[in-house]
């Protein structure tokens, strides 16, 4: 169930001093023999990058697309930290190659956390040589842990394809403390693909797991999903290569999605109907970004008219006329207006608004275009945990 | 100080049984004489559009853009009611033209309250003799008062132009129950101004006011803002007539911002130095419909990372290396990295977020647009307000 089941893997993680609780706040995950293999990456869309992600990225195109290591902190994202961050991200970089025994370009970095505080790398520049020396096939859970910031448990996942595997782990729990709500997953596989290859299945399945996963519509600075491919296993037997893929990174979405400790439900919101898949993810993400949607969820009530509401201002195709709402089993609103409920759907609809996971489907009736969004509540405990950085 | 004010008009309110409390709920604004003049709006642009705009927006288009008298009911948004929601709101305007001696085409109607529901027409249809009956001169505060949802206290201003009066009346607390959260507002004027020119005026008075107040990215099905002009003081003197009519609409704004009794901050959001003022509006709106920002307002901490975050991921031109944010008169972010304080600057910043009114400067430092935003914080009495309907 993790990075080191693939053939060609190692992990660690350790308590290097950064985090001031203790807690594990540093991980690698390694090649077994230090040499670079393929690699494939998706980072944030947002413009005010954080360093890590600036020196990663120059890092696969220095290496071309090759990586042997990648090192993670929790406890300070490293961003808005202008010059002084790259080189920490840098240094950080360098020491693991150093240990290793490859290439700096040959070595990516992540970090979460903190905005806008410089890194501190005396326990950075501590930890690096231990954290190399206890990798070990045995250590991924450590890694994990050592990744997590408000998360309540490590995620992991492995998916077993055609004669080869997907391993995987992250953090992200964009849930409930978003300030540190950075998204860092690290993929492994065994699989021998090409890295155009690599890179297109990644992206197609970062946009059906972690891009569809929306918690407040805040794209982190330092979102990073890496995928390290080995090569040990030979070519995948068949095309299934990316819907295993696809499969893993749901699986750490939907973890993400259910460790919302202070959030109360975890919600899937679909749109069906709609003019393209393209205006249905558009649709979905306008009523799961919706904090009046969001409260409803929270208080337990199918309030169809906002979600109509929603849909109408979301710039996509949409007839009010022509739109019908499903809270579980129950449709609540038909061709734009109330549908009447006998008792018992009334209370099939109450007992489904009190389970921990709703699904919410829109059809907007003009198409063939459907998508699917994770999300969750807006609560007190959500409001208490975003009041302040301390 | 109302919409009585400017010469030619008469207003009413009353409560006629629409609202379960009993409080105020039928409205009026009227010509003096129940003769149509010169009128203008500008309606939601939210697709899933309520029944009171769509036979507004054809009365205006039948009668030549001339209206005679607006009727307002609180309480029912007349939203997401197919076909009865429009006849119900025909009848409306019908029984205000009966009882008042117009044409139907010449009533204008909004409604404001839940959505989904029909409307309860025994009361409005008994209220509606009455309220035509009430209207007079100092019936203003009357009529600004049964159009109240959430509101503490009725929203009323003038203003004085060269020559002619601007007199207004608004309702809107989109803060602390958007489920209610229509924006109405009605304005009069006693300028002789052309149609034209007086729709012209009134979008741009709107982009400056009520479009530029945000409080949760929510568009709702019946935003309206009417504005009827008698002629009876003859042509303005000078070219202040947008000016003014801005300066009344930013009133009512303003009114609406600092009636937010649960939200415990009212923020201005300024974006300057943006490649342009749209692109100014777009980053200082993202900041101030960012959940995260909202809840650091709440929690009175100048987290100035996640605001740059929020403008790198704005979709605006945006280099983190050259921006500066600035809480009250303290530079928290002095090209993209933390400033440093000293201890007065520290506490003069403290003092700054404790105040009920906090401002928050963005400069880009990429061209010479700017553009604000009034906005509140994000509060655990908001997802009170908003956990259920009922």
């Amino acid at each position: 169930m993790s990075v080191t089941d693939p053939l060609g893997f190692v992990a660690a993680g350790i308590a290097a001093g950064i985090k001031p609780s203790g807690n594990p706040d540093l991980a690698l995950v390694a090649t077994e023999d230090g040499q670079p293999v393929t690699a494939a990456a998706v980072f944030t869309s947002n413009k005010a990058t954080a360093a890590p992600v600036q020196v990663s990225r120059a890092h696969l195109a220095a290496g071309n697309n090759k990586a042997a290591a990648v090192v993670l902190n929790s406890g300070n994202a490293n961003a808005a930290t202008g010059k002084q961050g790259t080189d920490d991200a840098e240094r950080m970089t360098a020491l693991v190659a150093e240990h290793l025994g490859c290439d700096p370009n040959e070595v990516l970095v992540c970090s979460t956390g903190l905005i806008g505080i410089p890194l501190p790398m005396a326990p950075i520049e501590s930890g690096i040589p231990a954290l190399v020396a206890a990798r070990a096939k045995d250590q991924a859970e450590q890694a994990a842990t050592a990744i997590m910031t408000t998360d309540t448990h490590a995620k992991q996942t492995l998916v077993e394809g055609d004669g080869f595997l997907i391993g995987g782990m992250a953090k992200g729990a964009a849930m409930l403390a978003p300030n540190m709500a950075t998204m860092l997953a690290v993929l492994t596989t065994d699989a021998e693909v090409d890295q155009a290859v690599l890179q297109k299945a990644l992206q197609h399945a970062v946009d059906r797991s972690f891009n569809s996963l929306s918690v407040d519509g805040c794209t982190s600075t330092n979102d990073t999903v890496i995928v390290l491919a080995s090569g040990r296993a030979g070519p995948p037997q068949s095309g299934d290569f990316t819907d295993a893929l696809t499969t893993a990174c749901q699986d750490l979405a939907s973890q993400m999605a259910g460790d919302a400790e202070g959030a109360t439900k975890v919600v899937t919101v679909t749109v069906v109907g709609a003019a393209s898949d393209e205006e249905a993810a558009k649709g979905a993400r306008k009523i799961a970004e919706s904090q009046l949607v969001k409260c409803s969820f929270y208080g337990q009530d199918p309030y169809w008219g906002r979600v109509v509401s929603e849909l109408g201002s979301a710039g996509i195709e949409f007839d009010p006329d022509l739109v019908n709402v499903t809270y579980g089993l129950v449709t609540v609103c038909q061709d734009g207006v109330a549908a009447t409920l006998d008792d018992s759907e009334q209370q099939t609809l109450a007992e489904h608004m009190r389970e921990r996971h709703i699904t919410l489907l829109a059809d907007l009736g003009v198409g063939t275009g459907r998508w699917s969004i994770l999300t969750n509540d807006l609560t007190h405990a959500y409001v208490d945990e975003n009041m302040g950085t301390s």
